[in-house]
């Protein structure tokens, strides 16, 4: 929903005219997740004065970014601050809590409840990115030994304040994890049937230390609502929910992008982002990658006689040598991808150079067609001759070494998506002088 | 969840000799995501068997890819083909069907009831990509005026095959939509109240010609499970669900990582595509890309004397030439992707681009430092001097260049994603030369 400009002036003027009832007539019919976009159209001043004023204020937070979060809670009066986190959901609260200032961390806490300050203490403890980390404790919890009737009344009970009451998850007096029921098997059978009977056992459970991209795969391979998070007892600890899936799947694909090109991960904004930030962000890799051109001047310097003797090869360099690296990158694009997805697995390595060795040939041959024209315009037949050889073998080993890489770094246990295509290019880069230099010292 | 081999192997011998109670025994407690895997895990001659035997095979069906789902298919007995398509959710039926051959779509069309026929012709005739074609008419609908008592036991009847329960539409006699309420407020409502009292009337909507990349942005912001698609006259046609949102969020990264590596875009598996389908997805932009590097090719000829007069500049135009590329390359990355994801809007321009400078000039600042010892050890301070004002104007002209060309395609109504990181490469490529030769033409 975008909000005009004649709307938000509307709401500012009943805001600085104090006028409550129209602002709630105006915003009732709004969905939380607009009234949150609506907020980040207003000056900090307004906000505050216009979330005293909402009936929600928790659940809409939740979909404020935690930058503006933190803005809005630093400058709440702290009986608002209490009352909007005891009310947001568990994990949100929990990552808002940790990003306050020591002093406000103090202040807020005398007056949470024992139960949210131990909620807060509990899900803090789990490393950053684990399942424990983004995981609510606002689940749904029933005895196996329920009727539908009984169950419902119960869902009734706990249903303010949960995630999602659409998986029921059936425990034991220790919190052990006995099975899972969907509000739609309840709905579905005769009100007389136990919990037990129609449970599925079947768990597909997250740990609490497992990857949060680990876990978002599996809410997403398994297509479910909420994943149950146990600890190594089968104790339940936690659920994680669909739309955690997908903000997590967003924020992956963020992160392999930006190591794709070069880039730190981390989370990035390019528009908010403090300039020196993103400067650290950048800076490593990019010296990295120079050491990585010194390879090719290095190249280059073993040769210098023969480019003093013919300049016209200087001409071709950077036609040649990024080629190579281009092929490499898209076979380096192409592997890590398809490792991240689960496409292919390291046993297929030796088919897939076969693969990659025809497609290269493919490639190198039309290139080599295309480049021998030029050379022999530019240059003579003989210049032709090398050109086409020389870029045959460059297009070929930019394949083969962008394909392997990834294989490496995943065999090396690191992660394959960090820099592999600049490194590939650079790799590339230095294997295309050799290349070309030496196929045109033999021949020229 | 992983098959052992030795499971498997049971499975296998099960089969072959007409165990079925045995296999039944084994699966039931089976998820239908982890069946489909097993199935992956099979011949093609022991799937059909095994299918035969599984009392929701429609259900495992959609788990499976569409190449496995269309193999089977074409092998099936046409009754039970039909009764899968029969108990199928209703998009993936349609995507199913309108990849089956000519002759198979004639054969198990008659056996359809009308009503599924009529579903298919409807399903199928919106665009790829489009809402339409990846909704479903699966949804529960219900008049406004039943109360809770009613609803619940209308829901029930409906229940069966229907995407899910957990959000319900509204709806008039003329299928046009009123509001939506979820299973959880029908639940903690009281028994006597009506739909109407409680629905939502705030309606965020999909179009049945809306993007689906749009829908799932839509899904994801407000965090739905399901979301109405509608046609021009708010006439409800189907919903797309929270699991088709991941993966079309996955399919469309995907895509943008496939083209920030100068890949066509469209689906591509290293492991399964064709060779020749591979070459051509890659061919297109690596010869644009010759043509882009032709320009570093004339800009150098154009220096051809100032390099034979010092050869050694030779040495560094590779480690000069790449780093402009590498910074264009992550500046243009992170446009692309603040772009996606909506985090900086065309408005923003000269804001980023002021930014963009600093950050520019303080990579410059770094890389020049590094590069300038290194050209004082390998010539002199003349060099080390060319060196440093060449690096830091063709880092600063890198991240220009990387952070307007997404822009410029943006306006021009081009996917930034395409292909920006390669053709910005070129772009600073080509610069760099120009830079850095003409400093040193001016200063050697």
């Amino acid at each position: 929903m975008q909000f005009s400009l004649a709307f938000i002036a509307e709401i500012e003027s009943a805001i600085q005219n104090h006028q409550f009832e129209l602002i709630q007539n105006k915003i009732s019919q709004i969905n939380d997740a607009d009234i949150a976009k609506l907020l980040s159209n207003l000056s900090l001043n307004e906000q505050l004065t216009l979330i005293e004023y909402l009936p929600n204020a928790a659940y809409i937070f939740e979909f404020l970014s935690i930058e503006q979060q933190l803005q809005i809670a630093e400058h709440l009066n702290t009986p608002l601050l209490v009352k909007i986190l005891s009310e947001m959901h568990s994990d949100d609260r929990t990552d808002l809590f940790k990003q306050l200032n020591y002093k406000l961390q103090q202040q807020v806490s005398q007056y949470l409840s024992p139960e949210i300050q131990q909620d807060i203490l509990q899900l803090a403890k789990y490393p950053e990115e684990s399942a424990g980390a983004i995981m609510s404790s606002d689940y749904v919890a029933l005895p196996p030994n329920l009727n539908m009737v009984e169950a419902i009344e119960q869902i009734r009970t706990q249903a303010k304040e949960r995630e999602t009451l659409y998986l029921i998850y059936v425990i034991d007096q220790d919190k052990k994890l006995l099975g899972v029921v969907s509000l739609r098997q309840i709905i579905l059978a005769e009100p007389q049937q136990k919990i037990v009977e129609i449970m599925s056992r079947d768990l597909i459970v997250g740990y609490s230390d497992e990857d949060q991209e680990s876990i978002a795969e599996k809410l997403s391979y398994y297509d479910f609502i909420a994943l149950p998070i146990v600890d190594e007892n089968n104790q339940l600890l936690g659920i994680v929910t669909y739309d955690d899936a997908m903000d997590i799947a967003k924020e992956e694909a963020t992160e392999d992008f930006l190591k794709s090109s070069a880039m730190s991960s981390g989370h990035v904004s390019i528009k908010s982002a403090p300039i020196l930030y993103l400067y650290q962000k950048r800076v490593f890799w990019l010296v990295i990658l120079v050491f990585g051109s010194l390879l090719s001047g290095f190249g280059i310097a073993h040769f210098e006689d023969i480019i003093s003797a013919n300049i016209v090869l200087v001409f071709f360099l950077p036609l040649l040598v990024g080629s190579g690296g281009n092929a490499g990158s898209q076979s380096a694009t192409l592997m890590v991808r398809a490792l991240a997805i689960g496409d292919v697995e390291l046993k297929d390595w030796l088919y897939l150079i076969g693969r990659e060795s025809l497609v290269g040939l493919c490639l190198g041959g039309t290139m080599a067609l295309a480049v021998s024209v030029l050379g022999y315009f530019r240059g003579d037949a003989m210049v032709a001759l090398v050109l086409a050889i020389s870029m045959m073998g460059i297009v070929l080993l930019g394949c083969l070494i962008g394909m392997s890489l990834p294989f490496i770094l995943n065999r090396l246990k690191l992660d394959p998506a960090s820099a592999s295509a600049p490194l590939v290019t650079s790799i590339c880069d230095a294997t295309g002088v050799i290349v070309y230099l030496c196929i045109a010292s033999l021949l020229l």
